[in-house]
């Protein structure tokens, strides 16, 4: 939790307040008192004297009264050396401005972790180190040494990454885009962005919350986090550094196919937050979530004065599945009058080019109690009869309290500046293009979806033996095995519930041909080696045989070609097995990824996950809802519905798999990858049936 | 061709030249006034007297000497009737300004007609009508109604919507971007985005071209036109009413798959067309084109005084498969002793927060000789110490005339804003953010890509019996079929060198067994009529008979379901066809644009098309290039190369398939859709062939 001294202090004080206006502390102490901060602001600085005309104390303890609230900006030393002090004060919370700990690697690590330590010991807690501060607008708190105050607003913000703080607080105050909260994380030696997200959350004063990521340290919490917070308000990232993560070794087509993006596509989408793609699209999606109500449906109505933009938006609208409202009868009715026979009364209605504002006006006040749309965008090309300002006016006058969503694009430059203010300052977010308006008309959408639905449950699983999967994997690790292929991962995954083909190991081709006969159904037979993983590739399996010759002949020739083309492989012998038939071959999988732990995989076997990799992703743990959204997210999904008048796959099977392998890789850490592959998923309540599998294993991390 | 005199007038004639401030006839003659227009320029008004202080003539015949260029803003019977008048004086090129035309629907349409048919006769080109009017700034020329003319420049910019026109003016005034040609086309009723392609393409004073499109009339016209522009200059098109053209009936899967979308999408590939999805995209890759020389490489230097915006650029380049360039290590020594030990000389070269513009010179000289960059994004954040300006003409001095391919994003708003126009005046194109400048880069390359390449040769067919294929269609037009299944497409298709198994239509369960025998090989039995498309959905299809028992049982099964499915259907019989095994299944069609006219289809079989809708187009006729591209576009590609060890397919029998469809496609107009599927694609040498096949058929429109 973070004390609310780091918002709203009542007595602040700078550590290193220095008089010189280069220095990053001139720059703290002058922000503070610029921005009109009613609380106590105290100046420390070993020489003393005054800075801007205000006393300052040559130490901490001069500092009469008690203080809530201490900003750093002195050498790491000093700060190590203040904060028991100034806790000793009163001090709850800390901004570390100055940077020298971890971001200068070597002794700097050592550094960052005895501030960690000493926060912990002093019961404070830090923000930053190595950051540019933070603002509350609403307490009228710039504690950074940002060049300037954004005005007050909605909107909260956090960085990674201070110089884009300092660059989107320059455009903030630039367009006059109005903030709540400004917070740069620096290197997150204490307070992370899942605490500032679980703070923002409850803070009456923010409406959306933006941040922008680079890494998250501790997945599983943010990913608590996230899903309690955007159960409250929207939250928008940028996670950048998505690609450059690279590939990793790895030896299951789960690992291969998963990397660092995937992990937090994944969390985030389980977490519900928005993704943005760029920091323009944060923004803009941002101010839709701060000045505007969220749309009750997501019937469109688009406004313009000329066709093209018009089409832009409505091309944008359908591309993203946003209905646009139909223009019931009555309405046209009560327009037609109103509007020259030339406007055009579909969707979008068009006024045309020598509309001037009346005609917006009409249109505005006649949707205004219409129940059939959710959200209206009024689009304006600047023409010789057109009245940008006017028009701005009306669209105010008539949207503001409809309970509609409502955006603006006036298209152009000089001649809608003034209107464009008109409309900021109303509450109407505009757009330089109105793709970009409908785009953000979408973030909400998405957000309002992703509130409903089936509740995150924790599933309930039957017949799960814990206790068996982990003593069979740490056997397996003292003898000091990396992989576990079929034979050695079957009894693991049969501990969790998974139904395999009845399978004999067969060392002889009498022994195999026995255990085909007493089968009295076609079989497979593969070969059982752990120095040999992929067992087709060496001529190791031969599928549906269903008579004794062919049982024999196929075990001489697998063992004698897997000797050949692996000379050094040990051969336990081969395996033989029920042919099962029938069923959808789907891939069940999981790696595990250093942020996020145990990551799920799901996708229809052989060429879509190989060629196509149509797989999806999501972080355990699971929940039900979980499983079933990333079955249904792959481009293959309908051929497990009914295709073709086949009858549907068994849904609720694979969902269960999904959940099982979700919790045996929470419950054993120790396996880091795992493939099912194939898994037959029967019709619809014959559930599944694995058919091969294979995993690593490796001494779990504390 | 596009006339001189529509862009290089000698003397200008507007035709409805009013004295009212409020009328566009005042607006024209102003704008070619205020514009200093160095022609001579004639008002004509039947009110005669004065305009803006300048005479105007009662009547066309009043004008004294020749004109070259004529602008109408009078109502339609008088442009009808002065046309030819001014003809008679020398025009050549007319610019109708007024609506009134086809827009309007009735009676407009025949005006808009007889306005086609009176420019002809009097061979005049005609720039609308309902257009805003042209700009050339480079001759001073500015006969639009536009609100007035934005900076000269190398841009040139055509728009099927006046409104988009002068929103884009507007903001090109407002943000000072250089213009050349500004095309506002109206309804087109003569010249065409086609025509003022190629007019551009021979303009030394243009250097990119963009387009605001909305529907384009002739689609094999416009192929062949965007092809020879866009070996000279860029085009960039935004297409809009992309996906409102909904959905057509179509009975074949290349027609359901098939959307007029598509087709555009196709068009514009094969043309070379650089497509923009919004109007923001089209002028932040016209930035590029017109400031910057092409790339002569594609390795990227990113200069950075923050690591978030960095990480934003590397990973935009990224995900577009730009390379970053390698720092040599001759490169890393040279800058090593000029910047600050903390500053990171990786790529992004990261000059830290507190850099001055020195820094940035430092690097930028250092690379300036350096043959292994070719294109070098500038980025900065305002932080404390930061010299925008300073920064701005350092990468002006050091990037001009250096041969690289160069960008900046200087983020913020007030603290950058003077230092943007250092860059702007110094042909550097500057972006919002990072990512906009990495994607102005990516289309530069794309186009350097486009140019190079196979040649788009005209494919030499052999065995092409054209005759025989046309009258096989002409026969069954005459009996009224519309619908040609297996049986009856297969001839036509054999005509087009296409191979068939061995097959034989039997009527009797006997007839088919003696057609087994006789082939000696496995069959497969369908049923053979014309009123069952989908042969399997009614039982109408086994396969893999191979003894004279199963041939005859199935004989009896196939028509007797198909008599319980269908009673109602014509059964021509059963055809046996020797089963083909191996190859992979591919699926060749085509299905007509109303636009485009033949659009072709490739895929893969199966799930591949139906499901994952994994499919090609092109529009016919089809290069070998095209051909080549289409298969290799597919996501499924892989499987046709060699894929796990097997051997490739014969990826050359389906260029000459998709080459054969594209010519019988041309050569026999009545052909309205075609699926060849499946298509059995072998080994590497050994060809395809054609396993089913069905057309529709149609009287060709002229």
């Amino acid at each position: 939790m973070i004390p609310d001294a780091l918002f709203h202090p009542k007595s602040v004080a700078v550590i290193g307040a220095s008089r010189k206006p280069e220095k990053v502390g001139h720059g703290v102490f002058a922000n503070l008192i610029q921005a009109g901060f009613p609380g106590e602001i105290h100046g420390v600085n070993p020489g003393g004297g005054e800075v801007l005309g205000r006393p300052v104390h040559s130490s901490i303890e001069g500092i009469p009264g008690a203080v809530d609230l201490g900003v750093f900006v002195v050498p790491p030393p000093a700060i190590l050396d203040g904060i028991p002090r100034l806790a000793e004060k009163g001090m709850r919370a800390a901004i570390v401005i100055s940077a020298g700990f971890k971001e200068t690697g070597g002794e700097g690590v050592g550094l960052e972790r005895a501030l960690r330590d000493t926060a912990r010991k002093s019961k404070v807690r830090v923000l930053g180190p190595n950051c540019l501060g933070l603002i509350n607008t609403h307490a009228r708190l710039n504690a950074s040494f940002a060049a300037g105050t954004p005005p007050a607003g909605a909107i909260s913000f956090f960085s990674q990454s201070g110089a884009l703080c300092t660059a989107i607080l320059d455009w903030a105050i630039g367009e006059n885009v109005g903030f709540s909260k400004f917070i740069s994380l620096g290197n997150k030696a204490d307070i992370s962005e899942s605490d500032v997200m679980e703070y923002l959350s409850n803070d009456p004063e923010t409406r959306v919350i933006l941040g922008y990521v680079e890494s998250i340290d501790d997945g599983v919490r943010f990913l608590r986090a996230s899903r309690e917070v955007t159960a409250k308000k929207p939250v928008i990232l940028v996670k950048a550094g998505s690609t450059a993560a690279g590939a990793r070794a790895a030896s299951s087509h789960t690992g291969s196919l998963a990397g660092s993006d995937r992990a937090y596509a994944a969390a985030f989408r389980q977490g519900g937050i928005l993704r943005a793609e760029t920091v323009e699209d944060l923004f803009d999606f941002a101010l839709g979530f701060a000045l505007q109500p969220m749309p009750r449906g997501d019937r469109l109505l688009i406004l313009t004065n000329a066709g093209g933009p018009g089409i832009l938006a409505a091309d944008t609208a359908e591309k993203l599945g946003i209905p646009l409202a139909e223009i019931s009868a009555e309405l046209r009715g009560r327009l037609s009058g109103k509007l020259p026979p030339t406007a055009s009364l579909g969707n979008p209605v068009d006024v045309i080019g020598d509309a001037q504002a009346d005609r917006y006006r009409e249109v505005l006040s006649a949707i205004r109690e219409d129940p059939s749309i959710d959200a209206v965008l009024v689009l304006l090309t600047p023409q010789a009869m057109t009245e940008p300002e006017g028009t701005a006016r009306a669209a105010v006058q008539a949207l503001a309290g409809s309970g509609k969503t409502a955006f603006a694009s006036f298209l152009g430059e000089a001649s809608v500046k003034e209107a464009r203010k008109i409309l900021s300052s109303g509450g109407i977010p505009n757009y330089l293009v109105p793709e970009r308006a409908v785009r953000s008309l979408h973030a909400m959408l998405r957000y309002r979806r992703s509130q409903g639905g089936v509740p995150q449950d924790t599933p309930d699983l039957a017949g799960i033996r814990r206790e068996e999967a982990r003593s069979g994997i740490g056997a397996a690790l003292a003898e000091g095995k990396k992989t576990l292929g079929e034979e050695e991962s079957r009894s693991i995954l049969e501990a969790y519930g998974f139904r395999f083909p009845r399978h004999v190991l067969a060392q002889t081709s009498r022994e195999a041909v026995q255990a085909f006969e007493e089968m009295r159904r076609p079989v497979a037979l593969k070969i059982v080696s752990p120095d040999i993983l992929h067992k087709t590739d060496v001529g190791g399996v031969r599928l549906n045989l269903s008579d004794p010759e062919s049982v024999a002949r196929a075990f001489v020739e697998i063992t004698s070609s897997a000797r050949r083309m692996v000379p050094s492989a040990w051969v336990a012998g081969v395996s033989v097995q029920e042919m099962v038939t029938g069923g959808r071959e789907v891939i069940l999988g999981m790696s595990r990824d250093p942020q996020f732990g145990p990551l799920l995989m799901f996708g229809l076997g052989g060429i879509n996950v190989e060629v196509l990799k149509d797989v999806s992703f999501r972080v355990a743990p699971l929940s039900r809802r979980d499983a079933v959204e990333m079955i249904r997210e792959i481009r293959a999904y309908p051929l497990l519905s009914s295709f073709r008048g086949s009858a549907p796959s068994d849904e609720g099977g694979i969902v269960d798999g999904l959940l099982r392998i979700s919790r045996l890789s929470m419950d054993v850490p120790e396996i880091q990858e795992l493939d099912l592959n194939p898994v037959l998923v029967m019709t619809k309540g014959r559930g599944i049936q694995a058919i091969d599998c294979r995993m690593t294993i490796a001494e779990a991390k504390p």
